[in-house]
């Protein structure tokens, strides 16, 4: 077999919506298609990829650097020994030739994106879903037919008000959603308070609520506002600082009752590994929530995987950023403790497939092959332009 | 006034060369031109850009993100409050506007490199050379006019034995140099050592070598290396292991008689911050080697300058990564402990103006306003098909 061609767009995601740190109205996401001439029901398998919101379309890094050394590369750097196949890892040997250590910014959302694409043509090729492929290659065969997801949102539409926070809050909890995870940082804290104690008034327990703060909060503010939070007992207040500065996480960690979550905005396992020897977590309590998609892909992800493992984490306590159907299959083949979602926002890339009920605070995983994109018609609709 | 227009191009610098992490032979670098409505000389001022070696052009982050947020921008987003000249701060805020903490990468060349050519800019607009500007604006005024200078070599060419590595490093000290730099974690220990050796035979003393592994190594290695270093009494040990790896450096640090230098794959302040925390360095022997062009220039510079004194660090054991003469500029204006220099690689960019001899292991800076890109004639060949 071979890869035959990569084509890649730029989808503009832009909403209206924004966080304690940046406004999304001109965000953009990269998709990518990656040809392959291995034909499945007569017609030629190919892997899509895309990442998550938050870190714009990566079109020049994949252009110049990453889909170049993919073409080059002959089949027997990108195969597995049979040759009928992709071996993902392989190919993120390639696609990481020449890139110096350090910096994972911007270059881990391209090869992430492109590691999705091989992944989902690789799990086609094999016919089997990708949380399958994932269990066979790295655990024991075995995957959750099931995944918890939360349903992210309560940002700080402009003009939105408690009223109306609370009504979006009700639309999750009647799409199935059991537990919700709203912003905080973007007012002060006496007016974020209210609008926890409105959102809190429909949900059984603290426990099924969690605040995002966004790195946006210095010290102070971080601790006051764990002060304040506690006693909501709520499921976990996340990203209190800045993403980097551990010293600041571990103090918030020490003075927080609520468990705390972070992770989306480090996006390499070195990047993570800090976190955990420096960032003050309990991995009896804390939540890990680093996202493959804008983080080198599912190649690095096991790494962090392992070496959470080497520092007594349980992969039970990763729930990753980004909502996206990727994430819920590597929750569901490497044993993660569930995903993020985003009902409505960031489509078509946020949200699952379109045969997929939420019930009871869980989504089961079809048995499409690879991801599973072609089932969610709105999201495959922006793939076939690639066809 | 106002900025009228930005350009960018991209720029081949391949060379055979390569270091223990990475080939050289498909680097590129952006070079950027911001043209301004103010006239000096009669021609309106240009202000130019370009970074440092070893992360790639940054053609797409550049026109996708920062470039247009900086033409959208209003005069009053830009300028000094007189309006009569560029606020490099202000226009920092521009280009970060709705990016997101965390992923220090790629984006932080792109910003770098245009951070440089607003600070050329807006010293031509004052009449200054940019080390002027700088200690006028940070500092008291006062700048060195000579800032210390070594060597950086002695790179594993294809084919390349000992005594060509000699004869490149005799061909640096009868270029003024007195201080030189090889790889080393290529080759085994052993024949490190017999390179070590050869170049040590043409110098005076220990310390006026210093030797980089470029991330290369394990633990075990870098403490190998280590001991195998410390009868030599070399200036530095550098980078002995993964960037991020602050935990190895602790290690290695405690572990090596060696003084230790690092920083060059180190994006932001952040990243900084975390490596003087948790990295083990000693602020009275140890080198820190970020490169503003890499890592969002010289304004997040300065705020690292700014956390390393309250960390307690002297600006003079930065020597920055490079070999520019943007750095160059920074190391005379604000105290910097000198300056990496390319003789002869990555040119036009490696390498300082025509006109500044090197003696006894320092540079003159000239008067020339800006950076004086256009006193370098390859350099400013570069340029001009921007203008």
């Amino acid at each position: 077999m071979k890869i035959t061609e990569i084509r890649d767009i730029v989808v503009p995601i832009k909403s209206e919506i924004s966080n304690a740190f940046i406004s999304f109205s001109e965000m953009t996401i990269s998709a990518v298609a990656v040809h392959t001439d291995v034909a499945r029901e007569g017609k030629p398998v190919v892997g899509f990829g895309f990442h998550s919101n938050g870190r714009y379309a990566q079109q020049g890094i994949l252009r110049e650097r990453i889909i170049p050394r993919l073409i080059k590369a002959g089949p027997s750097a990108l195969l597995s020994e049979s040759g009928e196949n992709i071996d993902p890892e392989k190919a993120w040997t390639v696609m990481m030739t020449n890139e110096k250590p350090g910096g994972h910014g911007d270059r881990s959302v391209a090869v992430g994106t492109i590691d999705m694409a091989l992944w989902d043509a690789a799990a086609k090729i094999e016919g089997k879903p990708l949380f399958q492929l994932l269990s066979d290659c790295y655990r024991d065969g075995t995957a959750d037919r099931t995944v918890s997801v939360y349903a992210a949102g309560g940002y700080y539409y402009p003009g939105k008000d408690v009223s109306a926070l609370t009504d979006e809050m009700r639309s999750y909890l009647a799409a199935g959603y059991t537990t919700v995870k709203m912003k905080i940082g973007g007012a002060p804290l006496a007016h974020d308070l209210e609008r926890i104690e409105a959102v809190l008034k429909l949900l059984p327990a603290g426990e099924n609520l969690c605040v995002d703060a966004n790195g946006r909060f210095d010290l102070p503010t971080a601790l006051e506002y764990a002060k304040a939070l506690a006693p909501y007992k709520l499921r976990w207040y996340e990203e209190p600082g800045d993403p980097l500065d551990f010293k600041l996480l571990a103090e918030v960690a020490a003075g927080s009752e609520t468990p705390i979550a972070t992770g989306e905005n480090l996006f390499s396992t070195v990047d993570s590994r800090n976190l955990v020897r420096y960032g003050g977590l309990d991995p009896e309590t804390d939540f890990l929530q680093m996202d493959p998609a804008l983080s080198y892909g599912i190649v690095e992800y096991q790494r962090t995987l392992t070496m959470l493992k080497d520092e007594g984490w349980s992969s039970r306590r990763c729930i990753p950023h980004g909502g996206h159907q990727m994430a819920l299959h590597v929750a569901a083949g490497l044993d993660l403790g569930g995903n993020e979602s985003y009902p409505g926002v960031f489509l078509p890339f946020g949200g699952f497939a379109d045969d997929l009920p939420v019930g009871d605070g869980k989504i089961k995983l079809s048995d499409a092959p690879g991801i599973g994109i072609e089932t969610n018609s709105d999201l495959y609709a922006v793939f076939q332009t690639m066809l």
